[in-house]
């Protein structure tokens, strides 16, 4: 799996770089086919599956906006109904609705599968094609390519998944796996509830069953190379407040700024709250008593250097748009620190006047909003519970900490059958995956991985996309990249998985 | 004048009960009236003047949004050549168009009339009444009053002003003054043009003959107490903006904030510059070789005790929704820093995702807005060069200062005639008016009072009105307040304070 360019919670424009290869992969010649009569079947099915996926992202869930949640997990019921689970529940929880399925094949092994209904905020002003159309369109480089909200993040490689299970039924075969699939509607607020849909009884009863759980994503860059990702960060979303009504100081009220002069303002308090939190240069974590990272392993130390030795750094510059690394690191050290390393960071501010121009007000609220990275050896109700004493202690306990999503870090080892699966598979094929320690982007692995379950968690698929959480998002239908398979090829790369892991 | 509530650049609501005073004035008996008949005049035109106000709601020239300047200047034009000025300029300028005006009426003196014709951002959704219908609406504890952005900040006074030249005409008086005019269409930006206008030649002459420059406004509170300053604080109006690509470090343009771990952030950059800027408290100003204030004289010291004393803390801070001053600061010890000391106010934080929940990027972009508010003894071109060496020195030298607009600060002896008359007059209508050194807020006066022209400057006006700059906005056409004068008292007091300047 790419890292960060096709698994959840991803810009994936922005990241693409920083994973792309240097040296494109070589092909092995294709062996007599197992699965002649599946493919024959998925080309068949070409237009009825992808007009699935279009007429999927017509219908935009926003857990951040409460948009269309409880009509978006009835359509992700449908969908796997339609695909052949026999055991399709909607579960409720404290803020948007999961769906719960399983399908029962006879078969020895079971896999679990996690989908997200939900997709990332859009401003249809900034995109080149409507975002809830999905139309067809030609992106040079790659082919025909639908282009949508949730186009590659999640609904395209979720509905090659479908469309997998479509085929083998289609073509008399019998799955050779049993399914059990947890589908959530607030991936893209950081998954506040999915310990409510996992850790049910009968959902945990489910998943004890399976060799591991995986995420469908599009794991191809534009080269064809596929990194393999054995965990990811855990986050905190967060907002920290200040206001004149929780401080006691200051106005309750935005009153005009020349009373400055007499009036305290909740703007600088924040100010000076935040400058506590982070080394003079924004990149050291000074959080008092903030948990510790485990230090990187040897093994992940190798894996960085090999994988630092496959990726251009120029490109990721170019891509990134950046100049330097922090404190002008080495690619390698980058790349470890990447890993290794947690953040804090500021992913905006907002308050008082934001307009054009000025305005001569002294607001009394202002907000910073925070994502906070976490790596193996750190806990997410850690890092909130020592953020909080850390504002009390220093004077800023009336600072609101209202934390909107986040969870623990998750890791698999490069032992477990569901990535090993994955590498035979890859190598068959002719791609040399690139093992790669931990995504630096987040998504809810914890809850497999994690107490009670420890299950194996990562990301599988073949096929491209891009642009999740920005404008013109895409997944590729047609390729005309030689490296990347479009459509078709996703939906077979998933029926190859199956079987390999029914091994 | 009032010198906080009803002067321009003010958030009146917020502001008025700061000056609010605890007793109400003392009415004297009236005496044989010099001007019967204008007051007739003025009352048989009353339809006529408030209709020409509600007219001139209905365009607002803003020039924050570039929105009707020029056909703002034509309106200004026309409605003072009507109100008998025999010239009148239009005056382009780099910004926004000015206007130049005189009215010769073969007087001995000469008094300078400082307008605007430009109003405040508004949001139409925030009101009561649509802010361009300038609907009249009853207002309890007022009466009628016309509501309309721009009804007091300015022109309903400066519509007062006019009115009283028609009235003055109508009764076939003759002008007891000759009047120059200088109105300009960006205040609300902080006049970054006005020294385009004032300073040309010709009406620089024609300054050089007034006793002094005054800006009409609706002086009186709910009691009637009508508080006159002698001056203003100066102001500069900027944002500062950290980005990748002027650090040169971070990225250029937004990127995904799982990168924060190898990627600078100008988010921190900023936080950590905004830091440098004043003390822990948020208070006190802390910019290197930042210019000093010059300290508070006796004769102000004494102003501020005695309006103190006329003042309710009580109902102040109430007003302002306030629990404390700065420092636990006593009523006349908070006056006095309002009076004489500078500020650097934060108003707004503005920067990468700021709507509803969170959104993963790593902001290339962010900015601060601020005003920093000058006193005597500072001068607003050395405040704007301290802040940059400053910025320098510390590591900041790349984040941008735009300053957006300013002026130095003004201030004019209690002694000038321009505030002589106005102590008279008030006095002799029963009205003990509260001296008070300077206002917090801002107005451009040191184009006046400054070189080369050194002449007085301030506001007059009896009426009342409020929520400059804030929703629902009035000015008080019939009043049914007995301490405060409607549309046509205020009409009438500025029939007598010409009449009082030629003496």
């Amino acid at each position: 799996m790419r890292p960060l360019h096709t698994r959840t919670r991803a810009a994936a424009a922005s990241l693409a770089l920083a994973l792309a290869l240097t040296a494109p992969a070589t092909k092995a010649a294709p062996k007599a086919d197992p699965f002649a009569d599946i493919r024959r079947e998925i080309a068949a099915r070409h237009d009825e599956s992808v007009k699935r996926l279009q007429d999927w992202i017509t219908l935009p869930s926003i857990a951040a906006e409460s948009l269309n949640s409880a009509a978006g997990a009835e359509r992700m019921a449908q969908l796997v109904r339609e695909a052949g689970f026999q055991q399709v529940t909607i579960l409720p929880t404290d803020g948007k609705p999961g769906v719960f399925a399983t399908l029962d094949a006879g078969a020895k092994k079971t896999v679990g599968l996690y989908f997200m209904y939900d997709v990332k905020q859009y401003d249809a002003a900034e995109w080149s094609s409507p975002p809830l159309e999905a139309r067809i369109v030609d992106k040079p480089g790659f082919g025909k390519v639908v282009m949508g909200r949730g186009a590659v993040n999640q609904k395209g490689p979720e509905s090659a998944v479908l469309a997998a299970l479509h085929a083998i039924r289609g073509a008399k075969r019998k799955l050779p796996v049993n399914l059990v699939l947890v589908a959530e509607g607030e991936e893209e607020i950081g998954s506040p509830h999915i310990g409510q849909i996992v850790h049910r009884p009968e959902v945990e009863a489910a998943l004890r069953r399976c060799v591991g759980v995986f995420m469908p994503s599009a794991s191809q860059d534009a080269d064809g190379i596929v990194t393999v990702s054995l965990g990811a960060k855990g986050v905190v979303e967060l907002e920290l407040v200040a206001s004149g009504e929780r401080w006691g100081r200051g106005p309750a009220k935005d009153i005009h700024s020349s009373l400055k002069a007499m009036v305290d303002s909740p703007a600088w308090h924040l100010v000076k709250a935040l400058d506590t939190l982070v080394s003079a240069d924004g990149n050291t974590i000074t959080i008092d008593n903030y948990p510790q990272p485990r230090p990187i392993s040897d093994e992940e130390r190798a894996m960085i250097a090999e994988a630092s030795k496959r990726r251009s750094e120029e490109r990721s510059k170019k891509m990134l748009s950046v100049q330097h690394w922090i404190d002008d690191l080495s690619w390698v050290q980058a790349n470890e620190r990447l890993v290794s390393q947690p953040t804090v960071n500021i992913q905006g501010l907002v308050g008082g006047y934001t307009g054009p121009g000025g305005k001569t007000i002294l607001p009394h609220r202002v907000a910073a909003k925070l994502d906070l990275r976490l790596v193996p050896g750190m806990k997410k109700d850690d890092a909130v519970a020592a953020l909080k004493a850390h504002l009390a202690s220093r004077g800023f306990g009336d600072i609101e900490v209202n934390v909107t999503g986040g969870y623990d870090p998750t890791s698999t080892p490069s032992s477990a059958r569901l990535i090993q699966a994955q590498v035979a598979l890859l190598k068959r094929d002719g791609i040399e995956p690139v093992l790669w320690p931990r995504n630096a982007g987040s998504y809810p692995g914890y809850v497999f991985t994690g107490e009670p379950l420890k299950l194996a968690s990562g990301h599988f698929g073949l096929g491209h996309g891009g642009g999740a959480h920005a404008p013109d998002e895409y997944y590729v239908i047609e390729s005309s990249n030689v490296n990347v398979q479009g459509f078709d090829g996703a939906v077979l790369s998933f029926v190859q998985y199956l079987h390999e892991l029914a091994k």
